[in-house]
């Protein structure tokens, strides 16, 4: 069987390199060629020794390929998406350029005007368990945040079947190679181990995504409040969601049923008897999703976790690529996690 | 100036090996027992290296002290207060004996019938910001749980002061030191390492605490969600705390200034003026507050920050041995955090 | 093509869970069977959530099979590979009872009479870089240590090469999943987590197979030094091995061209030009080595490192497995590091 | 008592911190001045939350004090140091400008030329161990490298009293804040997390300090190698030695009682009956030391810990203040390690 080309721009940060070591294994594509903004002439090996299987140069423009994932940061990856559509190849953006409908709302949170206003229309948002087909028949999918994946997986049916009121609390705790490779003080190993801390109370970025993708789904307007957390760990996000049941009556299992009936079939979404960790799903691409019910409160409580690397961002990927190339959805991501 | 005598039973445990850390350097007591319910007969030294320039050998009875700290278990805990109180030993308990008021509630949530319930309604709880007087004033002083400490803290000037609504949820993180020396799968290295987790999903013992104290602040009923969650360091623990505000023209500023009127004078509450990572109250008494709204939602949110075995244990539990024995509150507390 | 049946003796450890992870992806064999001393009657999943995608029974026996992995400890795996072999069901043993020719030897490190002598010299010592052939064509083969591996991969070429004196000094630091899954006061989250320290000083177990192996290649006898070292990380065995170079002249580049030679064609060492981390092995089956030379001195610092769950243990016992069952070595081995 | 003023020229970085920390609780002297490289004007706590109740405004310049210590980065350091003795102030050196005795040295290993080596011979080194007396009426005292301490420590009893062969191996494992709180890829949290690695193979600048101290001891020449490794924890380093006994006959006990005898009376080095973990000292001044035999190749081992920002650094620094101001040695020095 022939494989399908597909390349990277800028593969030297965190999500370049996952996206690279899962699609080497992937048995259906190519990596055919790889770009970035450092380390241009180099062997991809040289500078990341555990990709030293991967016979390729670091380049400045990618070669043809059918697809390209682009992994670099928000306006300089809608300038390379730009360019790789009006070379007829299909794309796959890891940055935060495609994923919000209103350019206003682009420029209020990442500072800048919109570089491209006119796909926004066009690009399809990448979670793939609540988008499949707009997925499967894109030109260009906007790949979620790491945060939101979780969030809104493990939010969607309780929103969508009307069971909790609209005011919603959703606390995340993140490894620190979300903040990826790029270096600052926060996260220096001396100053990110031993420590927890709350960040962007403000407002993170992925916030309006959250509040967009999880809109959709009824039309009284949520109230959403998130905050995130480092924690000293390298890969890994746990969100912890709350909100109060509409109905008394909703019991555990109903809860359980209603979570399971949701998700069915899904390859990479499982519903778990227990309350999951992290490492449970560390290098693979599950999100495991845990609801339950403070009986004393009445409060649905949903624990979702996932690898921030894996189904937070290149797993993710890839499953919207299998999708928009019409391979199996799991193509490339039938790997257990690497546990303990 | 004579010190005054003071003994620990159960030091073999985190909080007990604390008590004894804190309690050597302590200007004005003098360590003069302790006691094991293992490693007895050996000096204090063999078994906690750290602990070797203090000359105590672990007996299994303690000597005649004006004071002593109980690291037991509870239900074994009750025990030994009973005698120590009989011999006219003034307690500080650190288990969970003596901290609810009701003996029912105490069966309920620890299944076993409480061993001394008459002492139930002389027992101060020991939060020493809410409760000065009455624990200078005690001889027998329950010291608060570890997560108490951060989210009563956190919560207190909100909820006294009637800007929240009384539906709240607390989201704590803590370093695994909190489960103690005892070992178990959870706190096994390569188990929790690289790992966060939620538990006590089914409602955690320091609920009932939480809601018992806050409920002394106003007489609308609270409710109270509280989950706890482990995270790969050893001591810390951070408390994210949502509510939503009364008045929605509250702003952030006036929120600071009620927390920092509420804490005025408190040498051990700070309220900060900065997301607070937990390595900042490394090995220290202070309990670091940063009260915030999330504008978009009108929602309080409250971030606490303390070490579990300080502020959260030992250190909380000689500021109120200082209270009872008529030292100033910050005798031997005075240590900046060890950082990074 | 129709897979061979393997099974798995005693998969609750870490070595068993790591062989069920790495077999159940294995292209040419179906794991068919496991057994386990605890969880009996459990599904696999039920007990490790990240081996939920493999359907099998915890037994107390195991099925037939073509081929099994023994993941018991020292004696009890004796007596297992005894009841295998005569139920004509070729041994992969991963505990310690075949790895040492003597008896007595066995006797002296273990404390126990060896449950089945008369094995110890058919057994092939599974050192896959020393022994292929011996391994190719055995019906028992022993795993062995993880300190071994690398260490003896880091100093074969030096030894048989004859460049350096006979006085070696090995120094190994180890992440703390090499002392399994049993719980200790050492493996402790809150006791291992921010220390270093040395352990066995009177020597280590892994110590005789050292030298067993390492004496093989040369007439004079060798002194060495092996002292292990508990690290702060769950996965990862890093040495390094010193020793003089018996000629001054020997350069560095001399010294790499010797190793690359030595190692020329093998699919999992992997001489590299920078002083390796154990981070990039994690995972996946390779042992990176870079040898040096102190030039002050002139003595021969190599370095070697591998992940101790994987080229240090299940891994490395895959790689055999596929000699002895024909496959190619790198079957089901082929997947690189997950990293950072 | 009055307090005598001391200063901190460059407390921006760990080792100015740790300074902060300790002689903020320091009994005779009073921190009076702090400068910094960057965030000058700024209050100490504004940068340093749990430095907060430190009244200080980081300066440019130090105002008039006793003595100062400079934790500038070498080359910068000696200026600083020749402006303080001229302005009549004793110095207490953390660079390395002063450490070594030929400014031909100290240009090969810093690859600048000595900017004051007139100073050169007056300079005292700082390991008060050895040179208590010439440091107690030093004006200028070079503290040493945090490595340099574990391993001299280790080292000279047996070196001293030419119990071992003068070949000796040296392997360090430090925690990350040895590296400083300058941003690198190797100190980014995601990179050295879960990680070990060797470095500085060519040559670490430590190593020319350890030559030149042990050297001292006897005439023979030395021939020392010295690898550091990086460990993912943030404090600590633990050292082991190993030579061969130059008498086969010498025992374990005999070893000991010449560790013993030689560090007879020093309040900061104990020789302890058990392989120590680096975190018994964490945060504390103690050099923990461990002498032993591999009985069956007759060699010396000597594991050493201590925390690199302490008896490493700051601590160090003070133990030497002390004796250049006259005061106890151990003041301010007494606390207990902070454990777990």
């Amino acid at each position: 069987m022939k494989r399908i080309k597909v390349g990277i721009i800028n593969v030297t940060g965190y999500t370049g390199m996952e996206l690279a070591r899962l699609l080497y294994r992937h048995p259906r594509v190519k990596l055919a060629s790889v770009t970035g903004r450092s380390a241009i002439g180099n062997k991809l090996g040289q500078i990341f020794p555990h990709l030293g299987d991967i016979d390729l140069i670091i380049q400045s423009e990618f070669e043809d390929v059918d697809l390209v994932f682009s992994a670099m940061p928000h306006k300089a990856s809608a300038e390379e998406v730009v360019k790789a559509l009006e070379r007829g190849i299909k794309v796959m953006d890891l940055s935060a350029d495609f994923r919000l409908k209103e350019s206003a709302e682009y420029q209020l949170w990442y500072q800048v005007s919109h570089p491209a206003p006119e796909l926004l229309g066009e690009a399809v948002y990448g979670l793939t368990e609540l988008n499949r087909p707009q997925i499967a028949s894109a030109r260009l999918v906007a790949n979620p945040g790491c945060y939101l994946i979780g969030a809104i997986l493990a939010l969607a049916p309780a929103v969508e079947q009307r069971i909790i009121a609209p005011d919603i609390v959703i606390d995340s705790k993140s490894g620190v190679s979300g903040a990826g490779r790029t270096l600052s003080l926060d996260t220096h190993f001396s100053e990110a181990n031993e420590n927890v801390s709350a960040y962007a109370l403000d407002g993170h970025r992925h916030l309006p995504e959250m509040v967009q993708e999880l809109q959709k789904l009824i039309p009284e307007p949520l109230s959403i409040t998130f905050l995130p957390h480092l924690v000293p760990m390298t890969r890994g996000i746990l969100t912890s969601c709350y909100a109060k049941l509409l109905r008394g009556e909703t019991g555990r299992e109903e809860v359980k049923q209603l979570y399971q009936e949701f998700y069915r079939g899904e390859p990479f979404v499982k519903i778990v008897d227990f309350a999951p960790g992290t490492k449970q799903t560390w290098g693979n691409n599950l999100c495991l999703i845990y609801p339950t019910i403070d009986l004393r409160t009445g409060r649905l409580i949903v624990i979702s976790c996932l690898d921030n690397l894996v189904k937070g961002g290149a797993g993710q990927a890839i499953q919207n690529m299998n999708l928009m190339l019409g391979f199996p959805e799991t193509a490339g991501l039938e790997m257990p996690a690497v546990y303990p």
